[in-house]
């Protein structure tokens, strides 16, 4: 640790803490894949033979994805503006994490990953930032942007650019809670339309997850912030809230989260929020709690289960662990693998359908999703991926 | 090869091609430089663990450069609009080179550097754009950049940026003739003051030679473009070009580049133009000529040895090459290493004092730059330029 941090207070656990030494000089390298051992070999790789290369490529703009690295490469762009659950930290401190999404991307999807971290949270500078850059990339993956900018950024990044554009803390945790509530339902005997689901949370990862569970088919879904479930009768919505008001609380719920779950099948919690013991004792019969806020779970996975047949959260020590990286790398190992040009919700609801398949025999109240250490997870996602991006058209090869 | 091209003309030379399959995939790739190996490994790289490294960076931006990859990282900038000899490709046809770029920059100086290639040429919108991925990188190569364009955007952004801005066919080319012109006079028995020097070419490299030859105490320069010799009297000079005509051309040239060579010791060619046996032969004994235009030498490097003591060409099949890979790796070795904030004048100077150096006892008129396969030329580039950076107040470690 360098010296001039010892006497000061609040950097002073840098010493003790062991994701310290571990992050030094940073996760990730920029490795050749072809060596050069004399001048023939340079001449071939640079110039004048890369020279040759350019020109087929300035006739013909797609040899790009044969002949450079684009077509596995992803950008992992963010402004720092929503830091894990830390906040607002800007884009210097951001670069621990995209690295660290860098190095999964690799390592559990083999694909290229670069931290691209703006000195800008202007909606429209971000978007024309990352537009004027996309040469360079086969996909956009938005990292930690805090909502609401996050919906328009992507909405408007991919009607500008032909790779797909995807913000991972809506899509990826959308993805995985529905391969976990495909399971869940499958252990307690029912079908998604017979749920009703209840999520905390109309975030980034909120909106994302009712989103695909309604394009899933669950039955009826309500959904609450900090407010209260939300809505058409709130005055104080933001415009994706409207939205999503218009879709889902059938039943027309008024009150708060808490009351809301009474009878229901499913919890969903992807915020900073609580529930209390007595909130999910009063939902229905062998029920489904995903309390998914970390560190701390809206309630303790433990007193969940004295009521709840399955029980998932985000943390690695309690069984059925939501995390993003069993979805992520197989999703765009598999658009690229097609060159598509985007990520449709139908290649969403396969890549969760194929998520919950690799679980297969094994599947548990304690094992509704795969390890993330499990070596089918990726292939297998990236497969369905692929499969669905041809079959909805979007796929380029 | 892709069937899909086998019928047509301009790209069936595909398949015949050895620089094709080289180049198939791209020419690198990120690679992990920790392995996650189980919940605890990616609790330490990843979330929850990367999320003290963040907050430490939150509080003290500078950690970045000793716990994530910037201060190693480079972003190799482009618009496509200048790229190699070949004009202005695009951005997607530029990515071939850049990714080159990156591989010589890792093999020979251990630096890591991420193609980045533009979808704009407008000056104030690269600009504005490398200025917001900046956090993410700890120097910026321009490269590629079309003239006069070129000389904006890096003055601009440097003033803009506490980090390198160096565009490399400026400064990389600058700094090699530096080295070469220092080691030829040394063979010639002269001091760089007794040189009178011709500069063919007013774009990106003919500005940063003269410009650096000047630093170096050269005694005079006369630089010539298409219209023949810049000097004060001509109407039709950009910015630029009227700011060397006020340094440069002591004795009042006017004519063509042709004439201005009778009696110089010196020719250096950075364009695409000829120069005839003639004018070789009018110049004084014991010249020096540097023939860079690629593939074609302004003259050929046969016929210009018949007058000349010293040669040296663009071009690896002949002696003497001057490749800008015997700079850039090394430059930026160097001011990442003590975290410069700029490359200054000085530290270009000290990059070529110590290139010519590393010749030695080697030097002869065939061998007036070392081999781009010398093992130490991108060390000692780097350390002059470390040292250089301390000297000139601009290392910040």
């Amino acid at each position: 640790m360098p010296d001039r941090h010892s006497d000061r207070g609040p950097l002073t656990f840098l010493s003790t803490d062991p994701a310290f030494p571990l992050h030094k000089g940073g996760k990730i390298e920029i490795r050749p894949t072809v060596r050069i051992r004399d001048d023939e070999g340079l001449a071939l790789a640079y110039t004048p033979g890369v020279g040759r290369v350019s020109s087929a490529i300035a006739l013909d703009p797609t040899l790009a994805d044969d002949y450079t690295w684009r077509s596995n490469v992803v950008a992992v762009v963010t402004d720092g503006t929503a830091v894990l659950g830390l906040g607002d930290l800007g884009p210097a401190a951001a670069l621990p994490v995209m690295e660290g999404k860098a190095l999964l991307f690799k390592e559990f999807g083999g694909v290229d990953a670069v931290p691209i971290c703006l000195a800008t949270r202007d909606t429209d500078e971000i978007i024309e930032t990352v537009a004027r850059i996309a040469p360079s990339f086969g996909g956009i993956n938005l990292e930690d942007i805090s909502a609401p900018r996050c919906f328009e950024i992507e909405a408007r990044l991919q009607a500008m650019l032909d790779i797909p554009v995807f913000h991972d803390d809506q899509h990826g945790t959308a993805i995985v809670v529905l391969a976990a509530l495909r399971n869940a339902a499958r252990i307690t005997g029912r079908e998604l339309a017979d749920l009703r689901v209840v999520v905390s949370g109309a975030g980034a990862a909120g909106v994302a997850v009712s989103q695909i569970i309604l394009e899933a088919g669950v039955g009826d879904i309500a959904v609450g912030d900090s407010k209260g479930i939300v809505h058409p009768g709130r005055p104080d919505l933001t415009e994706v809230k409207q939205a999503l008001a218009g879709r889902t609380n059938r039943t027309g719920l008024t009150g708060s989260i808490e009351q809301a779950l009474a009878g229901a099948e499913v919890f969903i919690g992807v915020s900073a929020g609580t529930v209390s013991e007595e909130a999910v004792a009063s939902m229905a019969k062998d029920s489904i709690v995903f309390a998914l806020a970390n560190p701390e779970p809206e309630v303790h996975p433990e007193v969940a289960r004295r009521y709840a047949r399955v029980v998932a959260t985000g943390r690695s020590d309690f069984p059925n662990q939501i995390n993003n990286v069993l979805a992520f790398p197989g999703v765009f190992k598999g658009a690229l693998s097609v060159r598509a040009t985007r990520v449709t919700e139908g290649m969403k609801v396969a890549a969760a359908t194929a998520l919950a398949d690799v679980v297969g025999d094994a599947l548990h109240e304690d094992h509704v999703v795969p390890s993330v250490f499990d070596p089918f997870v990726a292939p297998t996602v990236a497969r369905a991926v692929a499969a669905a991006a041809r079959s909805e058209g979007v796929a380029r090869r």
